[in-house]
């Protein structure tokens, strides 16, 4: 099964789709640009929403809800955040179907037109401003710290599977202040959450920078984000925080009196991040056997095989398992016994293998007998037989090993593929060979946009704890502060 | 603040939207229909997901996650289903925006019209079975044992914040079987763990049943249901699960080879509850003065009000509360302390009252020097004195006293508004009355019409465990096999 993968090497686009779909994580639906999550997928997303869901409301935040539908009119409220969003929107225009006169099937009732349309929300800072405008008078009302868990939708005409998808699931704070230190506070605040639940838990090392004014959410002031590299040298946004300033506080009128009895308009921040990171978790760690997962994010972290040759084999070492499990659940191992007898334990070593279990337990007669079990790697892809009698410590040891190893090696890729680059000529050819291109640029949206046109590279952040040695642009010779993150990107 | 709500005996529907509203559970959005889930509902909302995806995972389900849009083609394959939800259904009819040529904001594009118009998904039958046609080759894929949270939309007319809703929250099953009998058995399995979740944790006591032809879900061949009573008489249905059949696999032409190599449409199931749920917990156990909430389901069990003349005094308290808190904890209790200085007790008595929740503690100056502390049970409105010395065992116990409490106070309500009815001309003066009535039916859609149209009651149920004593028809006098619920409904 895992051979059915095509190699990175030979194509590493089709590489990707076939690990997505082989690995049972999703497929595309029948609805252009929607997919299916898969059980085995979504549980990975699960853990990913229970972690960061626990790291938000430690840091003070709050889930609440709010509506699907955007009144058509509320987008225009803010001018760049409608030129951003509403050439790929899907509209919500008849709320009834009737039956075809004519008899073909079913046609929406022309008498059902709503008075105005509605958006499916690409992202929410308008309907939630428009919220809460009715909860805020004065500074003793704020801050507001709430994040939703949503689907959304962006009409897409290029999509992928979690890298780029018409409908997409993803959590978005948005949050009010009464000072514009303390909204920055909580953009940034928050990039550092992401920044570290990317390290910790998805074992993806990120570089964390600001965005430059062409790469900005449109309606924002200022765009943090994370920046990943994948393997094939492309780099990957995977998460965003926004310094909204009052941009969305003027265009819904929300204000606030504040200690000093005077007016102001209130400061906002929004941040998100979505099932895009299950295909920064895929590209950053997998190989051409299949996935590599992190212990931290694995649906289940160790599976266990049996090698028998008849049914008293079989019971005996049932037998011992029964005795393991319990042991491994003890120390927070989550682990899967499979003993289903109508596949062979080579099947099962290639599925697992491509599902990316972190440990491969395998139990034979033999081991039985020498007290033994072989422990396999996913990571390294190698094999070691070790005493049963504590293993469950060993093991607890070896997911945090494989879990600072996956780290390791995807933080030593990037670090080989990001280089200083001095000169626009040897960008050209730099940019041809993927990683990350430490460069001089002016400053200017027009010398990034000839950048762009020219060499499909993109600013992908101005690092935030980047080297500030000033120097002269690559393109213009014009003055640079520091030099900035350029790559081509997903 | 309590007393700003309406009281039930002068207009319960009112009491309903104050409490709804003043407790900060939801609102009404901008969006005809749709609601703001406010944070301190939305905290009640994730108690009731978090226990019932505990209960989903350990009967045998995986969570996974479909597209939000079907095709309008696909409601059409199923008859009856298409009959249930094509008149209230948001319709995307295109995917772009564009400036009005004329100056007047944003309209939609007419380039961008889509081909096929696509339905919000109301209910996800039809995009899931004709997913599971690409799973589903032999009895070994089976069976399929999917739950989905999810955001749906029926295009209701008359709205009212959780109870009926154009968007909701919900969770739906979906499940495929290789046998009718298995698929029967998944269906009432689910009811029973439904009906559970509504006893154990909702403390709402609830009748099983199933659903006569006339109120069946649009597809089903059964619907199964459990159906709890509101106090001001009104019954409610709380959760449905539904035996489809093969209705859905024939319809998206789902086959499977069988173990004798015979091929054979796949059984169905589908089941759901919603954020209706909310709406039965606040009406079932809620009083004049605000919410009553089950400890099971209350984001905070205890609040700790100090009271304090003085800086020195509260911070007496203060440290005697930091005692107090990590024993609570160490019990599973969930604590708040609000030593908010900006508000005096009362005014915080009465917020919590009206916030329901289950156990206050008021803490003085006196009370330290007598090693004591007030606990107030907002059940029962009474409060006693009670040593701090071990009150964590003390409150551990009386939370599991309230949660008994509230189920018994609503049980015995429901007791005492159950009666059985022989004749029509009863039935038409005891209805009025509110309350379940049991009585004969002939078993005919014309009967349950007719009664349905002479006094607004429905057939809540036909019991599971009822009196299966036959008898007449209370309107016909023709035979009936049992006694069947009746009431109005929400």
């Amino acid at each position: 099964m895992a051979k059915e993968l095509t190699s990175r090497s030979e194509n590493y686009s089709q590489w990707y789709n076939d690990l997505v779909i082989k690995a049972d994580l999703a497929e595309s639906s029948a609805v252009r640009g929607c997919m299916v999550i898969k059980p085995y997928g979504y549980a990975i997303w699960e853990k990913i929403q229970a972690e960061l869901d626990r790291m938000f409301k430690e840091t003070g935040h709050v889930n609440a809800y709010f509506p699907l539908f955007i009144p058509k009119s509320f987008l225009s409220k803010e001018a760049e955040h409608v030129e951003g969003f509403a050439k790929e929107c899907a509209v919500v225009t008849h709320h009834r179907l009737m039956a075809d006169p004519n008899g073909k099937g079913l046609i929406v009732d022309p008498d059902a037109k709503l008075e105005e349309e509605l958006i499916v929300r690409p992202t929410s800072e308008t309907i939630i401003w428009n919220t809460y405008k009715g909860w805020i008078q004065s500074y003793r009302d704020l801050p507001i710290l709430i994040n939703q868990w949503a689907n959304v939708v962006r009409w897409e005409m290029r999509t992928r599977l979690f890298l780029r998808t018409a409908e997409f699931l993803w959590q978005e704070g948005h949050t009010a202040h009464a000072t514009e230190a303390e909204a920055v506070t909580e953009a940034r605040k928050m990039l550092e959450v992401y920044a570290d639940f990317a390290e910790r838990f998805m074992a993806v090392p990120v570089l964390k920078g600001v965005k430059s004014a062409n790469e900005r959410f449109a309606g924002a002031l200022d765009t943090y984000c994370i920046e990943a590299l994948m393997q094939d040298g492309k780099a990957l946004q995977a998460g965003t925080s926004h310094f909204l300033g009052q941009n969305f506080a003027k265009a819904f009128d929300v204000t606030f009196m504040d200690k000093s009895n005077k007016l102001d308009y209130v400061w906002a921040t929004s941040w998100g991040v979505s099932t895009r990171l299950m295909g920064a978790l895929i590209m950053t760690h997998s190989d051409d056997n299949g996935l590599v997962l992190p212990p931290n994010l694995a649906p289940f972290q160790v599976v266990i095989v049996p090698i028998y040759k008849n049914e008293e084999q079989l019971a005996a070492i049932d037998a011992k398992v029964d005795e393991m499990i319990p042991k491994l659940k003890a120390l927070g191992i989550s682990v899967k016994y499979d003993n289903n007898d109508n596949k062979k334990p080579g099947w099962k070593f290639a599925e697992y293998e491509l599902k990316g279990v972190p440990v491969r337990l395998a139990l034979g007669a033999r081991d039985l007998e020498n007290g033994t079990v072989e422990v396999a790697r996913r990571d390294t892809l190698t094999k070691e037989t070790v005493a049963i009698e504590g293993v469950e410590n060993y093991i607890s040891d070896l997911l945090k090993t494989i879990q600072a190893n996956i780290f390791q090696k995807a933080y030593d890729y990037r670090a080989s593929v990001t280089r200083e680059v001095n000169s626009y000529d040897e960008f050209k050819v730099e940019i041809e060979k993927g990683g990350f291109l430490m460069c001089h640029w002016d400053g200017t949206p027009e010398t990034e946009e000839l950048i762009k046109e020219e060499t499909k590279a993109t600013i992908r952040c101005i690092p935030l704890n980047g080297d500030t040695t000033p120097g002269v642009c690559m393109v213009t010779g014009k003055p640079s502060a520091q030099r900035v993150v350029f790559a081509r990107a997903y």
